[in-house]
């Protein structure tokens, strides 16, 4: 155990209950959704405040104990695993919508607000927050990751729907990164160097939102094509036209068979597109008479659109739940989500390779993505206990990085790197890993938020 | 002199002409369109390659002399003022459209191309690079102090314009920051990092751009009001009801006064919203209503609009060369060109106790900007030599940021840090510049890359 008694009669002197060292509470805490394997930590805290978090942090490093941030643990590359142990620290407990300013368009957050608490929140505002990962992330998590989703093609990601941040970094300071301005140019962009630092640079205890109208009108559709291919060039096609676009998602036919099996619904086993538009009844109209015409030339089978919202929800919590089936549906199989990310103009031909590959590894592993943005995922689902699966899996994953990485792509669109992509991150980035230690070490010279993750020092 | 004779030969035997000690050189490098005073390099370097800018920076290092990069020379906070002598990097030769990816919406450039070089060069690919800060800078230098400008509202800033560059560091190694994809959670957000450090991080030899689409139609409008309050009221709410505006900008009746002296416009001297509308036919008509519908609301005294590409070059060469009109106009001043950035629904009441107060300071100070952004100028012009005017514009321009920093906004919307804003820096963000000063210390240890911007070490 890493911690000391001295620190943990600290933390409990600060937190009473709200820090534990119970095995079952820590077992909680070890891990995400995630492949890789738990790490417990020693103990765990649920502070209040950003206040409570700099005691946290100025007694850990006093300690020389490792710290892990905690949102609601669905990242999916091991970013909370607490692989040296120390304190997990869980700011489910930081849940306020600390204000709302309908007329700047932004919102200003605790860490531990869910993404569909926000949006429930702002309702009756005419205001939402459009980063979708699927999961109902925490904001600070989703910070952490600088996740996306389906909405980035017409949203972006969450680097460009952040104004600022409050960060305990790890000499116990409590900073802002910004203000609230439209826009800046004082000095270096730390609030784009917090988000996406997997908790390595400091622990997010305040975010600062911005916030989109919801659209007058919302339209969903599907759209089934004879060819995986035919569908990615469908999306490029889109996009390349600069159709504002606001979901644009790839299902091939294996994701389908699962999402069938276990939504119920009767989706054609083919390569579908599912699409969202946003915006005045006229512009929706146009945007779909455009993408109905691509689709078309792209031998689209069957383009199906509706604006209920009952219909919306559906759709689209088939595709929300598409893991969850694929994970129901691949029986006694360990599954492993990963992502990659390529420009445009590779994506047919990288998600074909793909296809092919995964025809002659034998592992059952479907494809579905956030294709607008030239991003996808892979579910790789290796039987559980089969030494010889598990190998043709991870020598999968493998040959997709690298090939995305041929591609002038990415190791991870939104994912990030963890403990999974330490070597591809190195593969992609070279000697510019190097000036991310330099100032991973700058900030925190003790190495003890979050150790291990992104980089190994 | 900083440089010691065998740096001076290494570089001299590398860059042959390119390498220059002549004083006339030297003083053309000693300044940028700025009011703060010259700072003469040793000497200028031209480089032709990455390969080339790696070299010198490795002999300035182990001479320990200072390194400034200079692109186009027309930043305005100082940011090229050799204020500590040494080597003026000249990017402008590096000056080549290295690739356009239209399928990607992509491009990729030396950093000392230009906007405007950049734009005719893509004129027939249908796409164009928005980012249009007025003058002709250069994209090294527009990435290097996170520039945006008029087009700022619908397309946003550098950062969200830029998907990669490729930086020489204080190390002398030659690195890339990301791929092609258009987007990525590999690690720290070291593009965005570098863009807006203001060449004190490194110098910047290659960026990878995100290209937009010509819109089919673009109309521009004029609207004139009976005050700055009620003209920047409709600014703020047209961007507050999401219309996607491509420029809102403002001219107030002094800045009016000028451009008419100069221009031979006859535009009636009243607050005046320059208004520009991109995107299929539809789109445009549809927003010109909204956005009329709004400026009558708030009692607008005429709406003109155009979309004849003559009419709309007319328009916007006058906007643009309104700074060069207000410095033609008031002779005798020396012009100092300052900005700062609100949040929108502060914004009528920063400008409104502006004018105020420029009305009490017995200063010329014309204010102009990008109000969809929350982000405006005042060309403070004081006679020159008179010391009762400097220390009443000192004074205005003091009272002008501490004003938008009580209103949650910032020191600096687009112009930058440099030398004039040091102080205000750290009343915006206090303990975060310390840890930019240790990012700093971490990538040049030691303080050589443009040296005394941003922060003095």
């Amino acid at each position: 155990m890493n911690l000391s008694a001295v620190a943990s009669k600290r933390l409990l002197a600060l937190l009473g209950e709200r820090f534990t060292v119970q095995r079952g509470v820590c077992a909680q805490h070890a891990k995400g959704f995630s492949h890789h394997a738990p790490s417990r930590p020693d103990a765990v805290v649920f502070p209040n405040t950003a206040e409570e978090v700099a005691e946290i942090v100025k007694t850990c490093v006093a300690d020389k104990t490792p710290m892990v941030p905690f949102g609601a643990g669905t990242s999916v590359e091991g970013q909370v695993h607490a692989v040296y142990g120390g304190v997990c620290i869980d700011l489910s407990r930081m849940n306020k919508i600390v204000a709302v300013n309908p007329e700047d368009l932004t919102a200003i957050v605790d860490p531990g607000v869910k993404r569909v608490q926000l949006n429930q929140h702002l309702r009756d505002t005419g205001l939402f927050f459009p980063i979708d990962p699927g999961a109902d992330a925490t904001i600070g998590g989703m910070a952490s990751t600088r996740a996306s989703g389906t909405n980035a093609v017409r949203y972006g990601t969450m680097k460009d729907n952040i104004l600022a941040l409050e960060v305990v970094t790890p000499s116990g300071d409590i900073v802002k990164t910004a203000r609230r301005a439209p826009k800046s140019s004082a000095g270096y962009d730390l609030t784009r160097l917090m988000i996406g630092s997997e908790g390595t640079l400091g622990v997010i205890t305040q975010i600062t939102l911005k916030l989109s109208g919801i659209p007058e009108e919302i339209k969903a559709a599907t759209c089934s094509f004879p060819s995986v291919a035919d569908a990615v060039t469908c999306a490029s096609e889109t996009v390349q036209l600069g159709v504002p676009i606001a979901r644009i998602e790839l299902l091939d036919p294996q994701t389908i068979k699962a999402v069938n099996a276990v939504s119920k619904t009767t989706l054609p086993e083919r390569p579908i597109l599912f699409l969202e538009f946003h915006g005045t009844k006229i512009q929706v109209e146009e945007q779909v008479g455009i993408v109905k015409e691509i689709a078309e030339n792209n031998d689209c089978l069957a383009f199906e659109s509706s604006t209920t919202p009952e219909d919306r929800a559906l759709l689209w919590r088939a595709r929300h739940d598409a893991a969850l089936s694929i994970g129901s549906f691949a029986t006694g199989t360990e599954q492993w989500w990963t992502d990659v990310c390529v420009p445009i103009s590779r994506l047919a031909e990288c998600i074909v390779a793909t296809q092919e590959d995964i025809k002659h590894s034998g592992i059952f592993a479907p494809i579905l993505g956030h294709v607008g943005d030239g991003n996808f995922h892979v579910g790789i689902c290796a039987e559980k206990g089969c030494a010889e699966q598990v190998e043709a899996a991870e020598s999968l994953h493998d040959r997709l990085v690298r090939r995305a990485l041929d591609m002038e792509g990415t190791c991870t669109g939104e994912h990030g790197i963890g403990l999974g992509k330490q070597e591809y991150l190195k593969m992609e980035l070279g000697s510019a890993v190097d000036i991310m230690r330099k100032i991973k070490a700058s900030i925190d010279p003790h190495n003890l938020m979050n150790p291990g993750k992104i980089f190994t020092n």
